[in-house]
């Protein structure tokens, strides 16, 4: 069984539920037209079955290795890279002026979640570099784009994100790696950083870190922290990578999946470093690439479970089990029916929202519009803590559907399973995202939430004639949403982030059910979307209830039973 | 951080909510004593802690392998598994005649639980030999019986549960391994089975395997087996192991986790076995050995989630995270609160439903009380699939609370999601555990649920005065619950299987929810467990109308996609 790119799916979602026409009316894509999009999406979806799926079982079998300093990348990796750097697949949407073809996020996103399918190990390579790329073109000096975008959209050199610390992980700004004035302009950079993906490559010319360091006159906290450009080697006149620079990897985690991608600890000794930005602002140039590498993030949850969904139906459609089922295959008995119905449910809602998210961020960009911008902040969370926890929960029932075959590391569902799972650890956790939502995207006091929710129940009264026993639920659901949002933006922060994860799946479970209806509606309430909706809709929307429940009941339950009594035996 | 054996919450367990006191006033049980019981959980407890636990991890970092044709286990384990042998723990509900202590299976299911949180790749031995002791005993012949269960019993020997082909997961009747009868009432068996858990090892004397074959005038399907004990090497007269048999191991799986514990195919070339029970009456006998197996494997489950709460506890209280809470560590944080809250009283609702199916075990061999034994047999599937799908959900929170280090193998936390994920699979998927509680245990037209449902509700009555926030939506719960078993058993069974994951797992919110609220009328209405409580009952228990709403959704929708639907991108 191999991977197959669902180009009729992103087709469907582009063209008819997220509004990519809207994207392409603006001048800044104009050029993303239906054919040009399904081209683009057809070519990349090619790469993905045909070059890219072909080594992600050597990459988990020959873990990334450390030989001399040097990364070693898994077998097959350096080749299929080249096919994605020379397709000029790296960053579709790089900007133009650097050498870019300047498309929409949701292509970027679309793409990216084809090629974490195909091997999430190798694409986190260029999704790092598409996150340092946004970094650096929205932050840099003219100097500094003008020697290493033209590098890094091309796929040259590779890119990599240096934040965490031994001491500072989600609290990034415990951070203690310090930068010092050089007389040139430039920085010296000395620290260690850990969890640094890709922190060395072999198939690439040169790697370049963006490293979260502190001056002397930083202030304690995020505010004094700056952010640097440190290549490992430094380029010379023309832009050639020549002298090494003073960092090195000195070692690799050994971890539970994504064995292909090697987990960097990081030494900076008096490092040279560009300064991007402004001193002391280096967390608000970190944020920009952090916020779409989360909608990145989410992509390859997605994407994952896209993998993992083909992988056990295809094992379902095959595996003869006479005895309980009909036509001898375990596709017919009933529970692995609900389990392969709820992966396609499931990853489809949760790609529907990401898309969507990404649409908003185009929009965002080409109008500049407050409420496209405050609804890409928004979904942003959603997208990443639903799509990855998806990810996670599909890739285990892949793993169920295939029974014993799938905890035998051969059959690959297990991979799928450990592989995924970082994905709702890295970029922020679930659990940060969700204390985004509730607590920086909510400041607007629910005015983003409570403009999706109209349209969501403005929908739902549509539905009502074609397909009232979906409407009605969906209707209700947002109602009963749109309540506890309105309780939730007048409590405490304390009490909002007891309940921001159930929160926040309860969005996902509305937003998810919506985007299904709408797909329902769209084939003229008959067919399988209409079949998957009703699933959805029936059988999955109703938890919302249950973690509205958890929601309101606040902080105060979680802290009646002390600290001793949790570690009692 | 090392495990501690939970040995509070089992005498408080055992001697306030599950009534250990009717076990012990039965005459075959009136030795355990509560001073006794708590010796005997104390005793084992100790070993757990301080022989057991300390080659969990090597057991993961060093596979078992297979050296020419002989299972080598990983470092360690020999030693371990000789202080649960001469310690007489391998199977404490061992029958006296046969040199075993006769002590309820309450006991051993709490010891199963704390050495399975200790290393469960290890536990497994002894949980396979305990499976066929209590085969062997219910259907051998007494010959059979005094040469063999002295030696299980003792731990000289270990057995095997042979069950599996590669064309015969589930479907055991499907199985081809033949058998033919000797001259001298032997058999001799031939074919290969895999999956076989501890099928070699290299620290006992003898590898005994129970194996399932079809004579030559077995009919097809499950009624045509016969169960055949087949010993690795021949005893001879004075019982000592002597000739090699005709049973090899032909190789080993490379699995997602119980990396220490070797999973075997193993090949019977014309070996020889003797018959256990009648013939073709094969799977009546393994189903004695599956029952309590499965029992077995719920404190699998729980014992992992017991280990991953622990060392996520210690975690939390130790990693410094200033930034967003107060005193300076993540326990502080709403959201890890919010977790380790869902793990504890996720464990303790788990281990509560199992030990009471222990009890109901015991009360049945004791009294032969039929509602006793309706009892166990109702609560055998729910304490299995929800014993370890909390099991899997509790490892993968405690993956979460760590963060980034979660998903580094040398802190640990990862084994336990990896080791745990399979006892959602082996034993019977937990798919197939909900089939039988909707369709065998559910034979009696639901009394037994009733019964249990009826105490639910009485209990939750009495505690409307102490605690009536807790009482009253317990006492609905219960009546929903019953509400759907009754639509439920008037069903077909197409329309039960579509849901019987949901329903079994609704069952199981509300037994535990009921466990907790009497832990919390136990102590008063206030303390720990009723903060525990309170969080399980407000937080945790409105889940069961969303899965209620699954289950009455029945087949329909889940056929109306078509499989080609099912498969299209």
């Amino acid at each position: 069984m191999s991977y197959r790119a669902p180009l009729a799916d992103f087709h469907f979602l582009f063209e008819t539920l997220v509004g990519l026409d809207q994207v392409r009316a603006t001048d800044m894509f104009s050029e993303a037209t239906e054919d040009m999009t399904q081209a683009i999406l057809s070519e990349a979806g090619k790469l993905c079955e045909e070059v890219i799926a072909p080594v992600n079982r050597a990459g988990d079998e020959h873990h990334s290795t450390l030989e001399n300093g040097r990364v070693r990348a898994a077998p097959g990796y350096a080749e299929a890279y080249s096919a994605i750097a020379e397709g000029g697949w790296v960053n579709v949407s790089g900007p133009v002026e650097h050498g870019g073809m300047g498309l929409p996020v949701a292509l970027q996103t679309a793409i990216n979640d084809m090629m974490s399918s195909a091997c999430l190990s190798l694409q986190l390579n260029p999704l790092l570099t598409q996150g340092q790329i946004e970094a650096l073109n929205a932050h840099a000096s003219d100097e500094l784009k003008d020697l290493y975008l033209p590098k890094l959209i091309s796929g040259e050199w590779s890119g990599t994100m240096n934040l965490t610390e031994a001491g500072a992980g989600s609290d990034v700004g415990a951070l203690v790696t310090r930068a010092e004035r050089n007389d040139d302009g430039t920085y010296a950079v000395t620290g260690q950083k850990i969890f640094i993906t890709w922190g060395d490559c072999d198939f690439v010319e040169n790697v370049c870190h963006l490293v979260l360091a502190r001056l002397p006159d930083g202030a304690p906290g995020t505010k004094g922290i700056s952010l640097f450009l440190v290549p490992r080697n430094l380029p010379d006149d023309n832009g050639t990578p020549g002298l090494a620079n003073g960092v090195k990897v000195v070692s690799l985690e050994s971890k539970l999946g994504i064995h292909g991608s090697p987990t960097c600890v990081m030494e900076f000794d008096g490092a040279r470093g560009w300064l991007v930005g402004e001193e002391h602002r280096g967390m608000a140039a970190m944020f920009t690439m952090m916020n779409n590498a989360r909608l990145g993030v989410a992509a390859q949850g997605i994407g994952l479970a896209e993998a993992a969904t083909q992988h056990a139906v295809a094992y379902a459609m095959e595996r003869k089990q006479g005895k309980v089922g009909g036509t001898g295959t375990i596709v017919e008995h009933a529970d692995v029916r609900r389990m392969l119905m709820t992966m396609k449910s499931e990853t489809f809602a949760a790609r529907a929202i990401s898309l969507a998210n990404a649409v908003a961020i185009d929009m965002g960009h080409a109008t500049g519009d407050a409420d496209w911008k405050a609804r890409a902040a928004l979904l942003t969370p959603i997208s990443k803590a639903y799509g990855t926890d998806i990810g996670h929960e599909v890739a285990s029932l892949g793993v169920q559907v295939h029974g014993g075959m799938g905890y035998i590391e051969e059959t690959g569902a297990a991979q799928y399973l450990r592989d995924v799972r970082i994905t709702q650890i890295y970029e922020g956790t679930n659990g940060i995202q969700a204390m985004d939502l509730v607590a920086r995207k909510m400041m607007d006091g629910g005015a983003a939430a409570y403009a999706l929710l109209d349209e969501v129940e403005t929908n739902a009264e549509a539905a009502r004639g074609t397909l009232p026993d979906l409407a009605k639920p969906m209707f209700n659901a947002a109602e009963n949403f749109r309540e506890v949002t309105e309780w939730l933006v007048e409590q405490d922060m304390q009490d909002r982030f007891a309940g921001c994860v159930p929160y926040l799946r309860a969005f996902a479970r509305v937003l998810g059910a919506h985007y299904h209806l709408m797909a329902a509606m769209a084939e003229g309430g008959t067919g399988p979307r209409t079949s998957l909706a009703t699933f959805h809709i029936k059988r999955l929307l109703p938890e919302h209830e249950g973690l509205i429940a958890q929601v309101r009941e606040g902080a105060e339950g979680l802290y009646t039973m002390s600290v001793e009594d949790l570690q009692a035996v």
